[in-house]
């Protein structure tokens, strides 16, 4: 009987080989195009923001001291010495008793504190406001380092730009910010069954499927995918598109491999390049067994299953975070979150000793989501498209009961 | 005293008011350019998927009748009368007591019911191997239309591609799909205050923050940002500015109009187009109470709060959601969900009658995610920029105690 060949790591132990890589290059980018880069410098306030005393209401600029002890029943009077011009220094300087019309926004003049609301006072004619309510000094105000002081740290390197995070550089005045490289992936398929999806399968045949959907995945992990076509059984043809692929991408991603003996003849190619390294070949997790990850000099090479369910589980748990990694990004825990909480519909067994990833349906019921697993051989897509996230069962655990609560990642 | 002068809207008021705009137009785009993009077409399987019968495992290809009785102690023996070649269709059909190799994704040849993996075998020499486990029917085998049979509904109108549906219009061979256009979003910037990013304020100054949030904010929901630039504050370039706007985009966001009088003239200028109608002024959420709804004809028109940190949480509430609904998704409320559970870390007082959206940053301890709210005055960034989301509390309640569960949409 054949035994088992691969020297199956633990899926942890395969994250942990991420850090032997460092980040890629880096580039410079215009803001507009900024949104979901990653930061390849911490980015300091340049100077104070707003870098002048604002008002945050509608309403009159004020010594906050002259309002004390206004009420509804004893108003203060004060003397309405003009308007803030919004965009514009004010020319005077407040004295005692006096007051300005001001805006949200506005400047306050020299001398001013505090701002009353214009609901907390009535205009008794062109240069008289009655005010009804105290105010305390800075109250309805925002401080000129009060945003950010000039020389704190506003983004972290390693942060992933969002659309408030672009906000803050324009503040700033960033036209153009230091990010990292988006990593390239080049994406090779194999098989002699596979062809191009501008053919007409014959029986036997399939169109090339992992190459669009690593694709696009590759994209929302934030890197660029390089196509490199379909690759026939045949190792002198695939070593020399890994030779390529190598030199012209980050990482590589093989796809297929789908006789036993393109499996080995893989691992044997990625040897064969000086600098070679393999990582881990096997991953303790289904599906997704058959994963091969490897490095040469500093570029990383993933064997992926043959099988378009398990490639696609294996890219969500491992490449996606590994691209992101080497994209630099390092904040990426919290931001990955894409899951809730749900209960499971059914029992599922499952064994010990590796993760199950399950494929699993949301369906809301009485203000609950429900995971329903959706089952199937990982040849078919069909399970994936149903699905809406996966459910992580734990190397430890022996399955998960009906009712159970679980976390699902979301596709 | 001055009046409340909105007349508010619940949340739940204003997006029933969705349903009144139809989808915007169809264009054609290849595969390739298909990733989050919104089928505008049922799409139903042309042909079976995989079209024949394939192993889902290295082995052998059998009658499983020959197999039944199997055992270590008491092997089968069959006659390997070949190999099937991957993409190849088999030219012979298997007899009694005759078995193929096959690898996974083969076809089976006519006459096998079921593959035996190969580690329930031993080879004994060219043509005889030894099976040591029974298969069922059907076993280790995928059917020729069991991913997809023919005319079965693969994806639904109004689905936003996912990489696995892109899989599967590859593995159908559909080299173009069907999807609703992007909706094109114009941005306005209004306030005599505000000055491009180019520029070095002035006292009283400020960059122009909302164009890059928002840009980047409709290019995360999906639309296509068309910066319209900054506009002071004069009734009669805005009415200019707006008309183009409405003539080019399908949505147009003003975002700032800082004085009353900005804010009373943008009511103004909406209400002066043919064909205008004010579907909502005010809403009842904070921040984000004094927002506008309004459509011309079937263009709509949304009135941000000038407010950075309102404009923000307004638009992750509704514009958001807007922009998704006229743009052809109607499976948004699931893919929406980005969010997690988290417990408060400090009580939170709210006003009842109203949606108050709290910013939190979320802390991890003890395998639990603790939400702690992000204060600060609606004019500042940095809350959005420390903050990892929002939690929403309810209208009707009046806040949220320490250590509750809450859910936090991430940013």
């Amino acid at each position: 009987m054949k035994k088992d060949f691969f020297s199956t790591k633990l899926a942890e132990d395969v994250l942990a080989t991420f850090s032997s890589f460092s980040p890629i290059n880096q580039e410079v980018v215009t803001l507009e195009e900024g949104l979901n880069r990653v930061l390849a410098k911490d980015f300091y306030a340049p100077e104070d923001l707003p870098g002048f005393c604002r008002s945050t209401m509608d309403g009159y600029a004020v010594k906050a001291e002259d309002t004390f002890g206004a009420s509804e029943a004893v108003p203060v009077w004060l003397t309405v010495v003009g308007e803030i011009k919004m965009g514009e220094v004010p020319s005077f300087t407040l004295k005692r008793g006096e007051t300005v019309r001001i805006f949200t926004g506005g400047m306050l003049p020299e001398g001013a504190n505090a701002v009353v609301m214009v609901e907390h006072t009535q205009l008794l004619d062109g240069t008289t406001v009655e005010v009804f309510k105290p105010v305390a000094p800075l109250q309805n105000v925002i401080l000129a380092d009060e945003d950010f002081a000039k020389d704190s740290l506003v983004l972290p390197k390693g942060h992933r730009l969002r659309p408030q995070d672009l906000g803050v550089l324009a503040a700033f005045g960033q036209q153009k910010i230091k990010v990292y490289k988006r990593p390239l992936v080049a994406i090779i398929s194999t098989g002699d069954e596979v062809i191009s999806i501008q053919e007409n399968p014959r029986p036997g045949q399939v169109r090339d499927v992992n190459s669009y959907t690593l694709s696009a995945l590759v994209e929302e992990a934030g890197g660029i995918p390089l196509r490199m076509g379909i690759v026939r059984d045949d190792p002198k043809a695939l070593r020399s598109v890994c030779q390529e692929a190598i030199a012209r991408a980050d990482v590589v991603l093989i796809s297929g491999g789908s006789s036993v003996g393109m499996r080995d003849f893989t691992l044997d190619i990625i040897k064969s390049f000086p600098e070679s390294e393999i990582l881990c070949h096997g991953i303790a997790i289904s599906p997704g067994k058959p994963t091969i990850f490897a490095r040469v000099g500093e570029k990383a090479i993933w064997g992926l299953p043959g099988q378009v369910a398990s490639a696609i589980i294996v890219f969500f748990v491992f490449v996606r975070r590994f691209i992101q990694w080497i994209g630099g990004e390092r904040h990426f825990p919290l931001k990955a979150f894409k899951t809730i909480k749900a209960r499971m519909k059914t029992n599922v067994p499952s064994v010990q000793g590796r993760e199950d990833y399950l494929r699993v349906r949301i369906m809301q019921e009485d203000n609950t989501f429900w995971a329903e697993p959706i089952l199937g051989k990982s040849g078919l897509i069909n399970t994936l498209v149903k699905a809406d996230g996966l459910v992580k069962i734990d190397w430890s655990s022996e399955g998960l009961d009906k009712g159970e609560e679980v976390e699902v990642i979301l596709f």
